[in-house]
């Protein structure tokens, strides 16, 4: 280990191609200008942003939100999305799902269409349809899709166009995604394609959904040669996280959503990381207040690297930590034998891996990482018999590959910085790979992947 | 007919509902202030468009195009489509489809997929990849769809989407629309939501996709329900329309795309339509000249009003006079038996009709329309045998309806003016339908449509 490469403002941009990115807990002074957007033009400090996010919190509960919140129930925390004119805010509360008038608030025309899923619609659909009818002049329509990843395709996604034109809505509807992160990339598409774009909610009803697919407007489905190639980026115009709905999420979903709330620690938010390394049974335990705090903190880290390159021209990229190496593990079991959280789980260890063999960071990273994501009950090595040519083959038709090159979110200096790079000695990716299809793992160890 | 009512600037505005539109051959004061995007504020004059036009070209036969046109060809025209940093460039000329210089100038990766179908490829697919190959080092697919609106569909989409991921086509790569109007708008569809958005370049070859659908950046498909309703905004990156494709393309092909043109004349431009009464039989024996200048006056308008309101949420809507008509003509008759333009020619007409029995046009309008597009040999009243009942049906499932509301594209005032209005007596549309079902027509002529 060449720790001594490693000041403490290690993180690095590879100049020759003009897409590469880097992100730290400290804003970069190489990340002013990198905005394609022209929305914002330097990265805020955490500090500002905590500042920031309070003070949104603070004018909601004098004039947009309902100022006193449910007797018994925390009051919202709202983060908001700084997009020009698209930007929308994001609702982290207790009771909100049957606050319709929050909803409704966002709608546009007048009629609404409910997309969800055969799991969700028994729990929520009826009683969260009745407030959105009672709040006032609404035609609200819905559809129930099948259950599943390997429903996220465009065969399923037909179903909710046909509904759609049946129902006769117009482009000023709105479609409202009510469960996971499918029916929310699902629901965001088919509103992107309608007649050219209607409008669209998301109301994510699993921590994975509230952390990260709800936010940001990547929106798709999935093709048999690759996971959401076909797609488009589109902004719901408001997120609404009910903490009521993670009550029933079966323990398995709830743990692989704190995979990407570890990731959020990782790539840029040490405090986080640390809170969570206190606090995770808490999660694991469903504690309201714990889990406000972590989902508000990984919106507001999401929102703001969002902001800054909604396009996914540069730092966007950092959100992709373990992912090429999950996706890989995704194709190659078929989609939805693991979570994808379980597979970014294993992911992000291979990539802590791939970066401490580069010399890039402490091996007390790779550890802690290691450490926390068994805690939450994640594998922390790919599926036994997945082999190192499934490794290859998958990672090299995965988005990150630009003209040919692979490129990689690697970590590289203090817990909090990574890198998006395509500069780095392919030999030591094929030591990480080799590690662990022979399941030798980064710390040796021979844990079997948590599948149940 | 109460010509008394109409002023010189008629042109309308129905104030209660926002997305009202109206539109002149003179700016219409209260177009300012209505652009949505941002880019343009006022509707620049005729004249001004015209100097515009001239002065893009001089630009171009000095800094970008070939400074030289091709011996014993015309110097090629060039217009520009404004919008913001998606502004791009539509070059009209003879000899551009195998000057593949132009076209590689705007693709930004290594990778291109060329899109046509079973009629186009035989005549210029292996001419067209030839030179781009030898261009430089692109990497160049094709892929060849079934020929045909009924093949305008997600099913037939899905072959473009397996060829790029068999491909292994990454995000930078380009798409390119080589064929007729029902190419460019899968190939862009395609484009928009291969991996949320690669590139794209239009290469129309018949002339309906060179004077509309290549202009303005409308993608889509149709559903079993109705026409275009799956789709994106998406502008390619240029446009290039040879006026040797149209060599190739039938007789009634050719006519049908000369609606369209009729329309600018009609919508905006008295001047155009004066010239195409003089010149008509010029563009049915393909003239190159005559029909570059059809082509360039017929783009300039397209873009000018594109750039005004990208997304259709207010003049842009003018374009689809004609249209809510004959796509209940289309839908009636299933896609694909009658022509696009010959739909619309006689959705015109009925248009024209109904704005005379409002009371807003001269019937001299009317008489006008119906000789040019007679000329033009196309229909001029719907399909013997459809019924009022099926205009009413597939015209409120049209995306004119909003809120429940049907819009129309109306003429009002003299040559050149209309206006996008839901306020009119309904039984006057019941009285146009009934007399055009009815066969009885604008002129209560018993003329059969010409679908040969
Ligand atoms: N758009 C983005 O930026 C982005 C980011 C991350 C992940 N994703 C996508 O999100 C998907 C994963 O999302 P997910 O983890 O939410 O999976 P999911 O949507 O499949 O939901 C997981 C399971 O929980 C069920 N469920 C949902 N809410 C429930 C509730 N409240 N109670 C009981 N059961 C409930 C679902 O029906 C499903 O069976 C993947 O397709 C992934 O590609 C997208
Ligand atoms: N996007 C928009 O703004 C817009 C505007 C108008 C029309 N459209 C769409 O365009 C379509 C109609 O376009 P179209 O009229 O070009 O139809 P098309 O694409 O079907 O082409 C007409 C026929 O001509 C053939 N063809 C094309 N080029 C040829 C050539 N050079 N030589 C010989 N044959 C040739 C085609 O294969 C086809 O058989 C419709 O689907 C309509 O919805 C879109
Ligand atoms: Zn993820
Ligand atoms: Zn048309």
């Amino acid at each position: 280990m060449v720790a001594g490469e490693l000041g403490p403002c290690s993180a690095t941009l590879d100049r020759p191609v003009p897409t590469v990115a880097s992100f730290s807990g400290r804003p970069h002074p190489l990340l002013v200008h990198r905005n394609k957007s022209g929305c914002r033009v330097s990265a805020a400090s955490q500090q500002t942003r905590r500042v920031r996010a309070a003070t949104v919190q603070a004018q909601v509960a004098s004039a947009e939100a309902p100022a006193i919140p449910k007797p018994g129930t925390l009051p919202p925390k709202i983060v908001n999305v700084d997009l020009g004119d698209r930007s929308y805010p994001i609702y982290i509360g207790e009771a909100l799902l049957n606050d319709a008038e929050i909803v409704s608030r966002h709608v546009q025309g007048s009629q609404i269409l409910v997309v969800t899923n055969t799991t969700v619609a028994p729990l929520y659909l009826e009683s969260f349809v009745k407030g959105l009818r009672e709040q006032g002049a609404f035609k609200v329509e819905s559809v129930i899709l099948p259950d599943g990843e390997e429903h996220k395709s465009l065969q399923v996604l037909q179903q909710v166009w046909d509904k759609a034109l049946e129902s006769r809505l117009d482009r000023k509807a709105t479609f409202v995604a009510l469960g996971g992160g499918v029916i929310g990339d699902m629901t965001g598409f088919a509103a992107a394609a309608y007649q050219r774009g209607a409008s669209f909610i998301q109301v994510p009803t699993t921590v994975m959904a509230m952390v990260d697919s709800s936010v940001g407007g990547k929106t798709g489905v999935n093709h048999p040669l690759g996971k959401n190639m076909i797609g488009a980026f589109y902004q719901p115009r408001c997120v609404l996280a009910d903490m009521e709905t993670l009550k029933s999420l079966p323990d398995r979903e709830l743990a692989s959503g704190i995979s990407e709330i570890v990731k959020y620690g990782l790539i840029f938010d040490p405090e986080l990381f640390n809170w969570l390394e206190e606090n995770v049974e808490k999660l694991l335990n469903r504690d309201s207040k714990a889990m406000m705090h972590a989902i508000d903190r990984s919106c507001a880290i999401k929102a703001d690297i969002v902001a800054l390159d909604e396009r996914e021209g540069g730092v966007r990229a950092t959100l992709n930590l373990g992912h090429t190496f999950g996706h890989a593990i995704e194709a190659a079991q078929g989609y939805g034998v693991w979570l994808h959280g379980e597979a970014v789980a294993a992911g992000m260890v291979m990539a802590a891996d791939m970066s401490f063999r580069l010399g890039w960071i402490e091996p007390e990273i790779c550890k802690r990482t290691v450490e926390l994501l068994k805690r939450a009950k994640q594998p922390i090595t790919p599926p036994k018999g997945m082999t190192a040519e499934q490794f290859r083959s998958f990672m090299s038709v995965d988005k990150k590959v630009q003209d040919g090159k692979l490129r990689l979110v690697l970590l590289r200096g203090p817990l909090g910085n990574c890198t998006v790079t395509g500069d780095f000695d392919p030999q030591i990716l094929e030591d990480t790979i080799s590690a662990f299809v022979a399941h030798e793992g980064i710390s040796g160890s021979s844990d079997l992947p948590n599948t149940q």
